[in-house]
């Protein structure tokens, strides 16, 4: 019988010149594969280069993290930018992190876009299209990260192209398999260490998870994103990890998982 | 006996959002090498994407323009950043433009810095040093294009990677084959389009050029630029190639012309 | 019998560092009133001391025109800003304005906003609402330039804050007296200079317009504005300004109009 | 006899978007002057609002804090930009933060330039006439705060323009009463709060400072500033604080100090 095995990863170098958000260097510990920033919504080429450099310390895996050129929020923020003129934007930030990690010694791995631009490609077909039309057109196309079964991974998978579904250990999923928004009244976030180790196990062992309401879905994912930059993020990451080592899960980096 | 030839070269993609500087349509008619400028001291990604198609579509061959990130003095102010920043900043740029390119179906064929940068590298030893540190641990290091006999020549060279010496067409020399500077009092531009030919033609059947003083020095190039933001330069353009062409020598990517 | 009179206003220092936009030396001859971008979705600190210059020079009354922090798309793209930080940019860039103003001994005559946020505050009761609550707390609250019979002119009245209606020389309205929109595919632009000279005539005589279907309907303005950005911005602008002088119109900055 | 007085400052409001900096909220029961971050080295609109908010709760007076537009390197790197150039940001800057305050029920009380720009207008004296020309035509300059017996002090006092020398409680001063620069080897920072408040203390009673070497020396301030973004600041705002007040001194907005 083969090993159960999973991803695990986590959105790091997203700090600006004097300003740093999360602790990406405890993160590295506990993460097999590391969405870098890459400059638009969160990083600077600096900042890149050192967070390359955790990466290689570590032995982690690296994926370019592309959001909308804003700052301001963080890339949170839906912006009404033309698909084409987007993909334009995620090419260009994909790039340069793959020439800085190239210079890293690092090849990389896949590419999961940021914030409200993760949605966007998520739902939006026009993007998605015209975002893995340019893919597909690269030599080593990355794997992309996204949601399970949306119109991305749909896409994503008619051209050939390597989809992997990601999870939360942290956060709440609704009965549709959605993200409860942080923005509403409903609890959105899981807090307990010990709470998030056990959907990120649910997620591994039954391929399911545990809805608001209750109830048990099927979701079926190639990696488990763990926040580096809420309050608490070091323990929950430390939580899930050791949850996954202890019950004989093996993490790998995603490039060996979704082989 | 072989055949004299030379690469024309020109700084396009300047233009930001919705701004333009330069008429790019018309100086891809006559050149063979295109330094794209990155998206730091000017262009953005789509300003970029446009340009890629104009070279396509013009059968020139492409490469990175890196400037520092001033916009609003368009890269020719210096800037007091550290050696290994602002290398950091060139990689991210030759990245983004690189992948870009590669969308496009084009290799990168060269990297020419872009105003103080340009000046920056050819003359600090340090920066040369970091910057093709850097380049050469890239699987395709780009041909290396910048002044002549300068600092950054004599590293690029002794670490094996290419070097392309430029010289201008429009511009005027001093006898120590510096450029007399745009912002003095001496005349530093050539705005004849026949004497920009003349010495197009100078530059490549004698190697040699006509300073200031009326002296005539050596200077050995493998690309001559053209610019294309300045009053009148797609006159210039036109005498430089047609002169070059009249005169039955090769006007030929740079990739050709180094080997 | 008092004689009928109207402002000619237009956006002006819309350049950035090496950038420009349009022809302000020209459109300073036409115009009595100025909208001086404030270095967000155009201008920067330069260029808007140089257009306080220009305005000096032509004895024309100036305004802050502030708009999205988006040079990318020339603030004309909406975004999805919270009203309080869209005010918070607004009145940022309304006192760099003024200040730079006093420094050239001028005061602030106008706000006018600029492109996607001209719209938004136009229709959004939130945010003209918390807009207008910011400027009536200023000892010295600007004029309102905005369009006619909307929520920002009503808000504005309430609040006992001046507000002035404005109507357009060159382009094309809609039964319901709003633009027809560039983007779509009915004709949006008046191009010739006499047509856009005849309905600037008719805005101030008869305070109707007649619409794209040709019916006539009431538009009742006290400025009316000019394009100092499109193709032959100048000639129009000369025949507007010439066709209202020729009618006996007094062309007057904004605060003599609307007292 | 007069009761001595000085007045404590601090620099505050240098978040950006998600991004924080110190603990202003700390810091503020501390200080009787704020200088608050403009929006180019650091700080946002929104930013400056919820900074003027602190301000207005705490009974603090403001100011404003310029500097480069060098978010990367927190305005703390040298810029060559020309000084006219340089003071239009200014001027820009300072007009964006008082029509805020305005908003806010505030009035501007103070200038201090942030970084390197201090330094610079401290010591050229090109740069700071530029700058004193230009305030000195406002109906109301700010007081302009800067070292004490420098170039930029020299030329206030020449124009009429009120200037206030400000001391340091956490900074090693060398023998010539300037800071000891903190890229040096030498120390020169102070972090124990008992000695930083020792420091504040001496500089109010004796209007002198202990140097590097042990010598003591004439340094005459009318405020003394307090670091909010260096570790520990909470702990040394709080000693400097204190200790004045156990020793009697008056610790007051800087408008009461210099009158």
């Amino acid at each position: 019988m083969k090993q159960l095995a999973i991803d695990l990863n986590s959105d790091v170098g997203e700090g600006f010149g004097p300003y740093t958000i999360g602790n990406d260097e405890e993160i590295f510990s506990f993460i097999t594969s590391a969405n870098i920033a890459c400059g638009f919504h969160a990083g600077d080429p600096s900042t890149i280069r050192k967070t390359l450099d955790l990466a290689v310390k570590n032995g982690v895996a690296v994926g370019a993290h592309p959001g909308y050129p804003d700052r301001l929020h963080f890339g949170r923020m839906n912006m009404a930018i033309a698909a084409e003129e987007v993909v334009d934007m995620i090419l260009y930030q994909i790039g340069a992190l793959e020439l800085m990690a190239e210079r890293a010694g690092l090849r990389l791995q896949h590419v999961k876009l940021h914030g409200a631009l993760y949605h966007a490609a998520a739902e939006d077909r026009r993007l998605a299209e015209v975002l893995l039309d340019a893919l597909v057109r690269l030599t080593n196309p990355p794997i992309v990260v996204g949601p399970p079964e949306c119109v991305l991974q749909k896409e994503a998978e008619e051209r050939g192209l390597d989809y992997a579904a990601e999870g939360f250990a942290d956060r709440v999923y609704g009965d549709e398999g959605k993200l409860i928004p942080r923005s509403g009244k409903q609890p959105s976030l899981i807090t307990q260490p010990a709470q998030a180790a056990d959907q990120a196990l649910q997620l591994v062992r039954e391929r399911k998870v545990s809805t608001s309401s209750g109830k048990k879905i099927e979701l079926k994912v190639s990696t488990i994103c763990i926040h580096g930059d809420t309050q608490g993020a070091g323990r929950i990451a430390r939580a899930v990890f050791e949850k996954l080592e202890q019950s004989k899960i093996a993490v790998r980096p995603l490039r060996q998982i979704i082989e």
